[in-house]
């Protein structure tokens, strides 16, 4: 198996009055670096990475609460209090279908979290 | 002023037996969960964050920590923990040079986090 690195992105920011992520270069302003690690704090679990990596991977980006209990082996209000922190991180969109909420990537999130921590590579050094 | 989305990056991702992080799509499984989390999590406090954008900005990506204290603000031992715990999670690494020590962003391991993180933005749904 061959490793390849992703291609160039597409960085689809947010259009608009978007909430792009201060870029990691501008966090030596301490609001900047607050803002960042907000965004961290709210990777920095494993079932919440997981939770994360599952519903990027399904159809439309976007899965019911009812499909992600399995999956991490917990239960429905862990999930849902996991969820609720990506949420409020922007990283996730919650909608109500019916019974059950569904979750979706914020569009643009990762993208912007990707061009905040990539600018710092690309300081001229 | 324009807002820019930084160029597409040379991905400078470890030579050889490079310790790359798991991309974000792969964290569906546990492991590659935790692998990731732990990197996040040294993300996820505005000092290191702040700490990590200095030395980013620095000639060379490398500062010494005696320059490091006070545009934080904190006591020596305080940012010395700091950094620390940001040399273990591989995003510095640390050269001691007479009296101090010096850290400087460890060669693609940002690049990595950024590889992790696209990855999922790209998954064709």
């Amino acid at each position: 198996m061959t490793t390849t690195v992703p291609a160039p992105l597409p960085l689809a920011t947010p259009a608009g009055g978007g909430c792009c992520a201060p870029d990691l270069t501008q966090a030596v302003d301490p609001e900047a670096a607050q803002e960042l690690a907000r965004s961290f704090k709210a990777l920095a679990d494993p079932t919440r990475v997981q939770l994360l990596a599952i519903v990027a991977t399904q159809p439309g980006a976007e899965a019911c609460v009812c499909d992600l209990t399995e999956p991490v082996g917990l239960s429905q209000p862990t999930v849902s209090h996991h969820l609720k922190i990506l949420v409020e991180a922007g990283l996730l969109e919650r909608k109500q279908r019916g019974r059950w909420a569904y979750f979706s990537l914020a569009p643009g999130a990762l993208a912007s979290l990707v061009g905040s921590l990539s600018a710092a590579t690309q300081v001229p050094h």
